[in-house]
């Protein structure tokens, strides 16, 4: 049985690299991203906002929906799926609900877009909600979680995805891994939870089966049904382990008939039924507290509920930390000395954009 | 490791009776606890509604939260803990935002109230957010989830506890392990969830120490930070785990942070100070589809991604079911053959109201 205190360390915060990392300076890699976009025929500021949305989840630590995704969604746009002058438009208002439809715009502009509108919903009127169909993967969903915060919003935003986790009981994959993000603004440091309903996104398994290693915690079933540790068996099958077993899978189900009923688009069962992920559907909802009267100020109680988590005793070799916490933490390190970036996939992605024209 | 399907059957529907159960009709379980609730000074409605609520959990299936905690409930009204005439109170209106004040009045009326009032804003509204300061234990939340449903909201609400998680990294409990009810209404049987943070809730742990037995999965830590799965050691060092791991101990912080900062009432930590918990933080939020015009309807939507879920391949002896499918076949089971009891807790009930003048 795994030591707790020894695999909380793999999922933290190091300042080092691994082995086929370099460190590229966060504008260039913005800038990199720009031109290539660019070429793509975004429009100027788009393109501006898509690469820095890409760049921005390689500075916060999370390359795995930052850089390592940006061929794929350059391959996404090539064949169709993605439409880059896409813009989401309102599909129908009712006060402080909004229902969008993504036109199947970049995932990332889409989502950014209408996290914006939910905060301006939740500054006129205290809370805001917008639900999108017919949109594409929002890459590193944190973005959004942050950007609330940053507008002194408690946002939280959920997307579905196609089949990548089994119900309880099943042998295959029927229910999406659904990523969910709540944020909630601080002074000092937002508290900011980004997390798939896996208890480990395929991104993290490929790493580990690359590596010839175990997962750390139970991670899916073999085709028995047994709970295994072992990458590369659950890959190939598709069954990814949910959070807290029958109840994160109740969870993904609900999250998506949420998403779906409410903006009318695409369940993960139609997802499902596609040749590619895409056309799927997100909700985003903010409270703006300043609106809401809150008494005693929200940054008051964040303080004092964080200052009591950090006072907790610790086994050995542990560290308690907030969610959002070791973010900073990777975000000022990656800004002064640069962003760790895949050699191989940076080599590529420099290949990609000298092989067309402006 | 422990086979899935073995073990889901632990979590499932069983129409056998457990030794020391009985069954008593449902009626004469509800007409039982109001007498009682009378003698306590509650008005009649109010009596009637509270002991219904207390009853339908046993009917439900969910015994822990409904007789179970009955003569727990009334010992808090004894000890001045429960204001039985005390009604929430709306302390802040925001059009489709509410605050309220619970005036420490019983937790599972005011959370009916305070969802009933979130389901009148949905309908007026669209969308309908309620938050609640000052209220006690609301028993078992998925009823607040049935109603929102049988009114044809969607419905999301969760409440904070007193500390009974550790933090990820921790050796103490600082985090509640604060339930979560998610409910989307459907013609043939809503869907609705409701679960608490932690893998098992206390009530579960007891029951299998009583019983000698191991959890079947990871259920919490040993004093050295493994994964365990002995409910002794687990209650003893009240060290239950959080679902996902790391996923959920997050999960909980940011929910409770939302609770108290919405609601401007206590956070965990603050409950975690007092002798007994009480003065809690919750939120009720309701979607009322017909009037934010969705389409497809619903319950189309809703059946299409229940008949993919159902027609997943199942290992075997397993039986893939959505949350709310059991809870239904044990409604119908035990509205005819009569709500399972535990004998002894029976008992002490029906003394707890033979002493009592009216």
């Amino acid at each position: 049985m795994a030591k707790m205190s020894q695999n909380f360390k793999d999922e933290t915060y190091s300042s080092f690299l691994f082995m086929n990392e370099l460190r590229i300076p966060y504008k260039t890699l913005t800038a990199t991203l720009r031109e290539i976009l660019l070429k793509y025929s975004f429009e100027p500021d788009r393109a501006e906002l898509c690469a820095t949305l890409f760049a921005k989840a390689n500075l916060d630590g999370v390359a795995s929906h930052g850089l390592n995704r940006f061929p794929f969604f350059l391959k996404d746009i090539r064949e169709g799926y993605i439409d880059v002058n896409a813009k989401p438009e309102c599909a129908g208002s009712f006060g402080s609900f909004e229902r969008w439809d993504g036109n199947l715009g970049p995932g990332n502009l889409n989502a950014h877009d209408c996290m914006g509108r939910a905060v301006s919903l939740s500054k006129k009127h205290g809370m805001g909600c917008l639900v999108l169909k017919n949109t594409n993967h929002w890459m590193r969903g944190g973005n959004y979680g942050w950007q609330a915060a940053d507008e002194g919003c408690i946002g939280i935003c959920f997307t579905n995805t196609k089949p990548n986790m089994p119900a309880w009981g099943g042998s295959e994959p029927v229910l999406g891994n659904n990523p969910v993000v709540l944020a909630v603004p601080r002074k000092n440091g937002h508290v900011v939870i980004d997390m798939a309903l896996a208890q480990y996104s395929y991104g993290k398994m490929y790493t580990y089966k690359s590596r010839g290693e175990q997962l750390p915690f139970d991670a899916g079933f073999d085709e028995d049904g047994h709970l295994i540790r072992d990458p590369e068996k659950i890959i190939e099958n598709e069954l990814a382990l949910p959070i807290g077993l029958w109840k994160g899978a109740g969870l993904s189900l609900i999250l998506d008939m949420i998403a779906s009923v409410l903006s009318g688009g695409n369940a993960t069962c139609d997802i499902g039924e596609m040749e590619r992920e895409h056309a799927i559907s997100q909700l985003f909802l903010c409270f703006y507290p300043p609106k809401l009267g809150t008494s005693p100020l929200p940054g008051e109680k964040v303080d004092a509920i964080l200052q009591h988590l950090k006072s907790s005793s610790e086994f050995p070799d542990s560290d308690v930390r907030y969610p959002g916490e070791a973010t900073r933490a990777r975000r000022r390190e990656n800004m002064e000395h640069g962003v760790p970036v895949d050699k191989d996939t940076w080599e590529h992605v420099l290949t990609l954009g000298s092989g067309l024209n402006s």
